[in-house]
C-alpha cells in the first residue's frame, strides 16, 4: 500500500486536485499536518467535503516524534497525509520521506500550488528568483540577520528573493508554565509590515548596501491564491505602512526588474511610490565572454 | 465576468483542482494552451472528463496573434484558459493577463503543480534553487551559451540550477516551404541526454569551471509529477548515458547539497556515481560578518 502525501493548495477544499480527492476517500487513515501552513478554513470544513469524519489534526510533535504513527499504518492500508500548498515546496517533508522508505513503505506526493509557484501572479518571473530566505520573529535577543548576505547574493545577480515570513503556532507559554499549567500562546503569523522593518534594521546592522529601504523595489502579497488576495508594490518604507489584512503574508525582494514584470507589477503599486530601479543588476554576473564584473 | 487562466497540474484530466473543473464546466468558452508544454494526455480525453466538446486548442501563433479572440469574449461570459503545470510558473503568461486588462477584463489565475516545484520531490530543497536557465537546442550554427554564467553564479552561492528543456511544437518545415508547402515537423522534445551533452559542450567552450562534467552532482528528470516517473542522479559524464523513456525531460546541477538532500537523493544514484560533493560552495558568500568570500 501507499502513504500519498497529498497538497491542498492554497485557499479552500475546493483547491485540492481530482486525483488528490479520491485517494483521500479511499484512505484508510487520513492526518492533516497544522503547523508549516493553514488553510483559511477549518478541519470541519474539509471533512464535510471529503465526507469523512476522522481526519488526525498532526502538529509538530506529532510529526516529529510520532511519525511511524503515520507511515507504519500505510503497510496494510493507504494513508493520506495533507500538507498546505505543495508537499515539497516551502514546506519539505523529505524526514518522513525518507523514514517511511526505510520501512518499505511506498510513498507518493501529489502536488499542487504552493506560494514558491504563485508569487509569479503578479507579473515577476520565476526564472529569475534566487534562493528563498525565511524571516524569523526578531525578540529581545535574539535578532538573527542571516538571510541578510543570501538576499545581497541574489540582487548582486540581478534575482529575485522570495521572503517566507514566520509563523507561530502552539508555542509554550513559558509564563504559565512555570506555574505548571500547559498553556498555548495564541497563534502569530508575521505581516509585511513587520518584516519589512525587520528587513531595514538589518540593513542598518549590516550595513552591506544588500538593498535601499528608501529605494529598492519589494512586493507584499497577503493570502494568496484566494480570491481575496492583496499584493502591493513599493520600497520598504512604503510597505511597512500598508494595510494588508488578514494571513498568510510573504514577499519579494526585487533585484532586476525587466520591462514586462514593471508592467505587470504597475497595478500593484504604491500611490508615488519612490522606488527607483536598479539597472545595472546585469553589470554584476560574472561572464566570461565579456569584461563586466 | 472573468477570465481564467487555469492551471491543469502535471500528469493526466484529474490532476486539475476541483475548483478549476467546476469554473471550466460554467464557462462559455475553453482555451487549451498547446505551445509551451503537453499533458501525457489528448485533448478527447480533457473534453470527455470536463463534460463538453468544444476546447479550442491554442498553438503559440494564436496566442501570441490573436489574443483578443481570447480574452474578449470574456467581456460578457467567463472564458477559461487551461495552460499544462501552473499558469504563472515555467510558463508565464504576463502578456495575454497585462492585455485582458487593459481592456478592464477581470482575469483570476487558479494554480496548480508546475515542473518548478515538483522537482523538490527528489530531496533537493526548494530554498536553495537559484534562477532558472533554459536550454536551448543547438544546431549547426547556433549553439548559445547564456545559460553558463547563471549556472555558474548560481553554484558559486552553493545555488541549485533547475534547467528546463526545450521543446519544439509545431516548427515549420523550410524545406517543404521551399517547395511551396506549409508542413510542420515532427514535435521534438530534448531529453537529458541531449541537454548533458550540450551542457558537457558548454563547459568546454567557456572553460570557466561552472561545474564538473565528470564529478558534479546532476539530478535528470523525466514525466515529473506522473506515475511513472523516473528520476536519476549523477555526474553530466553518467546522465548522458542513462534511460529516462519518454518526455518531458527536465534537469538539475547541484549547488551545496546538504546532508538530508543527500541521504534523499540517495535511492536515485547511478550504480557507482564518481560524483563528488563540493562541500566548498558556503565560502562563496560575500558575508560581511566574516571574512569569507
Amino acid at each position: 500500500m501507499v502513504l500519498y502525501i497529498i497538497g491542498l493548495g492554497l485557499h479552500d477544499e475546493k483547491d485540492i486536485t481530482v486525483r488528490g480527492l479520491e485517494l483521500i476517500q479511499s484512505s484508510k487513515k487520513v492526518f492533516l499536518e497544522s503547523y508549516t501552513s493553514v488553510l483559511s478554513i477549518g478541519k470541519e470544513r474539509l471533512e464535510r467535503f471529503y465526507g469523512r469524519d476522522d481526519i488526525v489534526v498532526a502538529d509538530r510533535d506529532f510529526v516529529e516524534c510520532h511519525a511511524e504513527e503515520i507511515y507504519l499504518p500505510a503497510k496494510d492500508g493507504s494513508v493520506s497525509f495533507l500538507v498546505v500548498g505543495d508537499p515539497v515546496c516551502a514546506t519539505t517533508h523529505s524526514d518522513i520521506i525518507i523514514r517511511a522508505r526505510e520501512e518499505d513503505v511506498k510513498v507518493e506526493v501529489v502536488h499542487n500550488a504552493s506560494v514558491m509557484g504563485a508569487v509569479g501572479c503578479s507579473g515577476l518571473q520565476l526564472y529569475n528568483f534566487g534562493q528563498t530566505v525565511s524571516i524569523p520573529y526578531f525578540d529581545e535577543k535574539w535578532r538573527p540577520t542571516s538571510f541578510y548576505p543570501k538576499i545581497k547574493y541574489n540582487r548582486q545577480g540581478g534575482m529575485h528573493t522570495l521572503c517566507l515570513l514566520d509563523i507561530k503556532v502552539k508555542e509554550p507559554d513559558f509564563e504559565a508554565m512555570k506555574r505548571g499549567k500547559t498553556v498555548y500562546l495564541p497563534p502569530r503569523f508575521m505581516t509585511v509590515n513587520e518584516s519589512s522593518e525587520q528587513l531595514i534594521e538589518a540593513e542598518k546592522v549590516r550595513n552591506g548596501s544588500a538593498y535601499i529601504p528608501q529605494k529598492t523595489l519589494c512586493v507584499g502579497f497577503a493570502r494568496l491564491g484566494q480570491p481575496d488576495q492583496c499584493i502591493i508594490a513599493g520600497t520598504l518604507e512604503e510597505l511597512k505602512e500598508q494595510d494588508f489584512g488578514s494571513p498568510l503574508h510573504c514577499m519579494v525582494i526585487c533585484g532586476e526588474v525587466h520591462e514586462m514584470e514593471l508592467e505587470a507589477l504597475r497595478p500593484y503599486l504604491v500611490e508615488n511610490s519612490k522606488f527607483e530601479i536598479d539597472s545595472e543588476g546585469e553589470l554584476f554576473y560574472q561572464d566570461e565572454s565579456s569584461n563586466k564584473y
